[in-house]
């Protein structure tokens, strides 16, 4: 199945409408979706969705949330999710956080009692548009141990920073604290490969190059990484009053997440002229785009801008999808009374897009 | 030579105020040198006041800048530091940023012109005695390519993040963006001894295990190293105005620095009251300790506790200095009239003592 954009986007509101989400918030989680997979982040795109509407249909991610700003002092704010989506908890915080940092230059926001937030790079082309500077962080399931220890205590913790640029792309950082993520070695487990020793450690506490054995993923950089995965949960979690260690709901055995989030905005247009600003973040990035290569590579990117431009081309061609994810998707949307027997996704999308 | 605490700091506040810092300014940059040595961060403790020492022989560290509030506007800050030292600069934007996180629950401040700003977990822990949350980074001369690359055009950009404790510790993170700093590399030169593939790569760009043909320092875990110390950059130099790239001068070779930092802090209190915070962390903290250990692992630090435990350790016994560094802080305290010909460190020490 191959879709386009304004189909894939469709596709997601209108099983989700079906489902029982406002239109709003399944345009909302439609757009996150649909630039995951169009920026080639697989994982959080049309395939985390069947995750999403399985914990629809246990009961655990409550679709119509009363999300609940429940501090609001100075330029900072606390959000209780609800347990519904993350990724509408945080775009309801970025509205939010994005009128406190115009006011005070800076803003930082945070929330508990939140599913999975999606892509996140998705947060950072948000306030590229909007001409900011955005850090983000969230913390997950806990899949990963303090670093010398063999417990699971601690997510795969994203950090995701970026900052407009002018005629350049923005420079976008989306990257998880630890070497891969557990889907990675999953994959290694069903294709039969060994694994990196780096990846993962068994539940001993040894790092392990087979995958069933694999039971923590390792940090970054040994202590570094695990340092970096332990500042987000706090910042995500301490302020907020999320869930962390071994507190924190696995989706894949249908349990409330109560994950938490950071969001920090920062203004650049208070401390010069937005052009002034984005022609110095140009510079820098041509800085780095003109300088001497490494044996054997072609060009040298800037974070963020390798997923730019797949954004753009997949744009022209559209995203093609497993005939497996397919199949999956489809019966769950007949489930969930989005599609009749026999009816196809791709109907369902067009549909979907005439209503819009 | 082995020095307590306070002589230490006694030492040198004496070298610098008879080179002609005003006390308070020496005494500062005393107490963040004399931390350093004391939590065993050794390359930013005695052994590079022997660096500042020749910095204000050739004029490049203004011993007494202008420091200059360039901007204030809401929770926000920028500062010039007039090529003075950076750990006057970043305490000194510190003692503001302080007051606006207690006015809005969050402050930003940034800085441009700034020489070295030394140990990067001191701030953490002045943070931290204040009840703060702090985020703080800063460029340094680059030594370090973008990925891909063979220039060098980014520097170690630390990150430090800290959270304080009630009973515990507080959490300090403190990592630069590349696995090893030049001293090391140079370090391993003189000893003959190789270096491992990872740390660093030759003029062309390939990695190397020769420590004399190291040319480009490698950033910790690949993209993700380069895309943090890009993003350090970004937020320590672009809206201070601070230099970037080749522009950032080496204090080796007596240039003028002009790098920048940027310092978050954030106010728990406003979120709730301050004890229950620190409770909270005080359990993440437990949780973490109490953990399973992997083989061969006798205990799990958090980030910043084995600093914290070094720094009371060595408060009893006081730290050794080799007779290297003895000799050469001797001559260049000579040099800048701090010591008399046949005077030893120690009893300049002792006469800053009593002055104090």
């Amino acid at each position: 199945m191959k879709l386009s954009y304004e189909e894939e986007r469709s596709l997601v509101k209108g099983i989700l409408t079906a489902a029982g989400f406002a239109p709003e918030d399944a345009d909302t989680i439609g757009k996150v979706i649909t630039h995951s997979d169009f920026t080639g982040v697989y994982s959080h795109g049309l395939s985390r969705l069947t995750r999403y509407l399985r914990q629809i249909e246990a009961g655990v991610l409550n679709m119509h949330p009363n999300f609940e700003k429940v501090l609001d002092t100075g330029a900072v704010l606390v959000f209780d999710g609800d347990n519904g989506s993350g990724i509408i908890s945080v775009n309801r915080a970025y509205d939010e956080a994005l009128k406190k940092a115009k006011e005070f230059g800076i803003a930082f926001a945070t929330g508990r009692r939140n599913a999975n937030i999606g892509c996140g790079s998705y947060y950072g082309w948000r306030a590229a548009s909007d001409d900011m500077i955005a850090v983000v962080g969230c913390n997950t399931y806990a899949f990963t141990s303090p670093f010398g220890g063999a417990d699971r205590l601690i997510g795969t913790n994203p950090i995701i920073v970026s900052v407009p640029a002018n005629t350049r792309y923005p420079m976008v950082l989306d990257m998880s604290t630890t070497c891969v993520a557990m889907g990675k070695i999953q994959a290694a487990e069903r294709e039969g490969k060994s694994i990196p020793a780096e990846w993962a450690k068994d539940h001993d506490g040894n790092p392990t190059t087979d995958p069933s054995k694999a039971f923590s993923l390792s940090p970054i950089s040994g202590h570094k990484g695990y340092g970096l995965a332990v500042m987000v949960d706090a910042l995500s979690t301490m302020l907020s009053g999320a869930a962390f260690g071994t507190d924190i709901g696995l989706f894949s055995k249908l349990q409330t997440e109560n994950t938490g989030f950071f969001l920090i905005l920062i203004d650049p247009s208070r401390f010069m002229p937005i052009d002034e600003f984005k022609s110095e973040v140009d510079r820098y990035i041509g800085m780095m785009k003109d300088s001497r290569k490494s044996p054997g590579v072609d060009e040298i990117f800037v974070p963020g801008e390798i997923e730019y431009r797949k954004f753009q081309e997949n744009r022209k061609t559209g995203v093609s999808f497993s005939d497996a994810l397919e199949k999956e998707l489809t019966e769950l949307s007949v489930q969930l009374g989005a599609l009749k027997e026999g009816e196809t996704l791709k109907s369902l999308a067009d549909r979907s897009a005439e209503r819009t």
